[in-house]
């Protein structure tokens, strides 16, 4: 397995694994985009219907650029994001928001476990990769527009603040199990992290880290993880 | 009642006419936004999900600038599109699409109705308001990928095309009634167009107008109006 570097990979195993890396990615920005027009369709005022709105479609910009850059390199899209489709797609379905506040804490929870994970995967990448990756995972300060929200919308409400608590150990554990379901699916992926001089100790280390900033997440909106 | 000008209106009741008319034509953007997001959700490809997305970001972008260009002339925006939540969200509420074809009609017939009257209404109001609205009606070809897909879809679907058939002339209905609604409501709206030196007839007119141009729509996508 190669060490980074700033040239596009020829290691054909490697090439894949940035295919599946920027396909997940892009795949997962386009379902962040609709979500978030969900909540927008939520939100209870138009300021609030601004923000969001201005959230989606920076998730949309992210994912064209993703797209951009996939073509530039000579991967096509849409069969990077194809194997993407179903367990986004399923995590999507298990984690149908009820309501305005579940979305926004689905937002950020989701949102911030994606970017844990990109932020571990990008150590194995070529340089380019790494900095389209970057660009994708850079919010803009929306994280802190969502945490506001939700630590003024539990101040007086500890039923809401319970209910959002278990709402997002359910996002946990069901973004856990789509990843090691596709972790298994997509072999040239986990060879990048496992072949990669990683060894089976340090990706459970990975996950305890997802899981331990998971709950940092959770507390700074307020929420017991 | 003044005559179109370059200026800002001074006239109070030309003033308030205009704030209704570009809160009516943001919300409705807002709202096309969130629909057409809704839509990228529904469609079977990734592809079709990247061009709806694109008329879903392309929508909310003319809504941040008829929201700026509100705040650019001392209209509050929020206060400007209030009135209009209420029956936008009526429409949309009795006309939820099922399935991506019907959101599709329903899409390219709404923006075509409200297209066609903010062309009407443009004639009475002044000129940087008028381009502000022109900019905001210019659709950059979406139309024509809908009217593309619909066609397709029909091609061989007696079924599906007697449905939609059926769907647009819902729509429309539902959107007369909700326009007449509004009508009722705001005064100075419809002062501009009854107060401008248009009589009723015309009023009638320009309602026959609006069925017509449905029509010409309707027929472009393969569909009896």
């Amino acid at each position: 397995m190669e060490q980074p570097s700033s040239a596009p990979p020829s290691d054909p195993g490697l090439q894949a694994a940035v295919g599946d890396l920027l396909g997940v990615l892009a795949y997962g920005e386009l379902t962040a985009f609709i979500r978030m027009a969900v909540d927008c369709d939520l939100a209870p005022t138009i300021a609030l219907k601004t923000a969001t709105g201005q959230l989606a479609t920076t998730d949309f910009a992210r994912y064209t650029q993703l797209v951009d850059h996939m073509r530039e390199r000579g991967i096509d899209p849409e069969a990077a994001m194809g194997p993407f489709v179903a367990p986004l797609t399923a995590f999507h379905e298990r984690t149908a928001p009820k309501g305005w506040l579940e979305g926004l804490v689905k937002a950020y929870v989701g949102d911030g476990i994606a970017k844990d994970f990109y932020r571990e995967m990008s150590a194995f990448v070529d340089e380019e990769t790494r900095s389209v990756m970057q660009a994708a995972l850079d919010d803009g300060g929306h994280a802190e527009f969502v945490v506001q929200i939700v630590r003024d919308a539990i101040r007086t409400d500890a039923t809401t603040a319970g209910r959002l608590a278990l709402w997002g150990r359910r996002l946990l554990g069901e973004a856990l199990s789509q990843a090691q379901a596709v972790a298994v699916e997509r072999d040239a992926m986990s060879a990048l992290l496992v072949g990669g001089g990683v060894d089976l100790g340090e990706v459970g280390r990975m996950f305890t880290r997802l899981t331990d900033n998971h709950q940092r997440r959770m507390n700074r909106m307020g929420l017991e993880a």
